[in-house]
């Protein structure tokens, strides 16, 4: 699964705290979108889809959320509740964020400006696509031996 | 003075708010460092310094931040603390900033990665530059004529 959790470097003195994320750095790719998520209602669940070539990195840098996040084969949940802690999501991984604190600022970059079609918001679709991307994976692997 | 409040457009619905910013969209330059400052202690004030070459889309993306702005012939107060409201900065402008909320997150996008040799910290080596500067556009322009 093309997911990694991060340690971002805090720069902390006598002020407060200060992180900063750059190309080449902790970021493995051209930021082409920064957006952020706030005031989100109680009870309410986001995202729900994939993408089909994206790379993002996500930090909570206010309050807390979490992910389930599921690569086709397997799911795994994740809570983010630290402005220091940063996830890597790459493409073909399905996402749904919920349980978002009051104040939670979910801020995330991205590789490439919005793009409707590259978005799946069909879960069965995704499976279609993730298995057959696999599938054809491992054809690949055959034939190189 | 390069300075500019843009309005950044708030995608709003039942679930909540979210706002993009996108090169070529409301960041007039390509976006190579994302830095955040929060848990910003009672009483400071952060700054202090112009950049020689950098331009920066700031957002308090959570509570409440004041810019003091001097571009070398006059300054200026602005308060941020609006999720949807964007301050963009040119280079050779002195920024103070200070009353920050308890609860403040500043996030900033720059065109460069960090670079300490691009920092004027001293007060009147700025303006000895800014005025430099100024004078030698004046110049040209009186050749231009």
């Amino acid at each position: 699964m093309e997911i990694q959790r991060i340690q971002l470097h805090k720069h902390g003195d006598s002020r407060g705290m200060l992180v900063a994320l750059e190309q080449d750095g902790d970021v493995p790719f051209a930021i082409r979108r920064v957006y952020y998520i706030f005031a989100t209602k109680n009870g309410v669940h986001r995202g729900r889809h994939a993408h089909r070539h994206l790379s993002q990195l996500a930090v909570a840098v206010r309050g807390a959320v979490t992910f389930l996040l599921d690569d086709g084969s397997g799911a795994t949940e994740i809570v983010l509740d630290d402005p220091a802690q940063g996830l890597l999501l790459g493409s073909m991984v399905w996402r749904e964020l919920y349980d978002f604190s009051d104040d939670c600022v979910l801020m995330v970059l991205a590789d490439h400006p919005f793009d409707p079609d590259d978005y799946i918001t069909d879960y069965d679709q995704f499976l279609r696509e993730v298995n057959g991307a696999m599938q054809l994976e491992g054809a690949t692997a055959c034939q190189g031996r």
